[in-house]
């Protein structure tokens, strides 16, 4: 149980977790935090936070659990803002989709406090965002990497894990370093090539038909491109190296395709085609 | 209204037109044609079609209109099986994905019946093969591109939009040219990059975690890398210029993402995204 939990940054993150901690009765009070006043009084317009202050240290001052959902541009500001504010026992853990920029924020910033924190990503998400988007089902049997260290609090690695279960996600752990290449693969390389391939037909000369002909394939490969540009610009900022990787290896991987058509190669195209199936077909969710 | 329509290849795209003519009474009766007896027999037994052969020159003899839906490395081989064994009048179209290829294909084969030839493609599908993903409401509002010449009959173009119609579709009439560079794009790209991104997680070493915290934004940009790998190996041999040509712009935009991100240029990364989002957000359907 959570006697009052902070979400600094109430979006779609934010505002689900604090939704689906409202659902099951975990959580008695939640208050949120932020810069936009506007943006706060409609979160709580909507029910999903009581009261919001944008005043972020006084928000955390007497909470048990803060959970900050701000773009990972933005973590090293609010961890700078809350130090010091919290008070003794409080837990601070994160929603980032990158983990060691993170961690090195909070190692960096939360002076006081740094054994509290818990870096932690849940895998869920639409491609929406801002709080009207949230819902308190996003992290059903969905799952949450965390990536305490030896530096971690044994007891707050225990209240977070305790939480997301409570919100109806699995929670597995694993180092900052690990969930960062993962994701780079599964979800920053995806987004970038779907937001790529929006811009390289749009900005062709055929980007009224391409638009107008484009089928069911196109439109699920592109949902992606329309998340928040704030966010992936962060991300891309914040897991650089992981990322960079990842493009070197996709693009190996069309070159390799290209190399293929380019010599009719049939065989080669079908056992690419086919053991990609193969592999799409496994997984199933 | 169509008599009796032959339908050579009944699968997901054969099989959801014959569905979608009876539907609506469009057509008196269907004959199914190929090569695999067991799989004409499913056709038959799912009511697809009424009866079939294997012997395709014998399934065409008295049909008003065939529509030929095998993978694209077929069509020469149907195209020749068929012709001279068309009766007077009758209509030939297909549901190639790429036209210059089959247009081709039909010029050299179609010795008798070119000019009542009218290439065809349905912009309909999904990543199910097979007559049993077939269904009826499969091309309701959905496009139907035709590439019909100074060559073509009239009456055949006539009667193949009218087809489509009478099926819930839109005709519209281009070059094959033009409908190839603009599928290059809208489809045969995506379809290559999602079977791309497929293969380079799978044959990483972290291969078993990747696909265990892959999310919603990797299931729905990887769901076409589960299409048929035959039917996708003839479209890039098909359409192969159009389609290296769309994978090196693409490729460029790579290289413009990999360079913003490698300077950290925070600016160029959040235009580049909001740009592409503007562009995503319009297309609704």
């Amino acid at each position: 149980m959570i006697k009052k939990l902070c979400v600094i940054g109430v979006g779609l993150i934010g505002g689900s977790l604090a939704l689906a901690l409202r659902r099951v009765g975990y959580c008695e009070e939640v208050i949120g935090a932020g810069r936009n006043k506007d943006r706060l009084q409609v979160a709580q317009d909507l029910c999903v936070i009581d009261a919001y202050s944008t005043n972020i240290a006084e928000a955390v001052s007497d909470a048990d659990m803060v959970f900050v959902s701000v773009p990972m541009g933005a973590m090293a500001a609010v961890f700078k803002q809350i130090d010091g504010h919290l008070k003794p026992g409080a837990v601070v853990t994160d929603g980032g989709s990158a983990k060691v920029s993170v961690m090195k924020d909070a190692k960096q910033h939360l002076k006081y406090s740094y054994s509290q924190f818990v870096a932690g990503h849940p895998i869920a998400g639409t491609e929406q965002s801002g709080v009207e988007a949230a819902f308190g089902e996003l992290y059903l049997n969905r799952r949450v990497i965390i990536t305490p260290t030896y530096d971690t609090n044994k007891r707050a690695t225990e209240k977070v894990t305790a939480m997301w279960k409570a919100a109806g996600a699995e929670v597995e752990s694993m180092s900052a370093q690990h969930h960062d290449e993962i994701l780079a693969g599964t979800s920053h390389l995806p987004h970038l090539l779907a937001y790529g391939l929006v811009n390289c037909l749009f900005e062709s000369n055929n980007s009224e038909s391409f638009f107008k002909y484009a089928a069911g394939g196109f439109r699920d490969f592109t949902r992606i491109a329309s998340s928040d540009p704030v966010m992936w610009r962060d991300i891309c900022l914040a897991n650089k190296s992981a990322l960079l990787e990842s493009m070197l290896q996709y693009q190996e991987e069309l070159d390799r395709l290209k190399e293929a058509i380019t010599k009719d190669d049939a065989d080669q195209l079908l056992s690419y085609f086919q053991s990609a199936k193969t592999s799409r077909d496994k997984f199933k969710y």
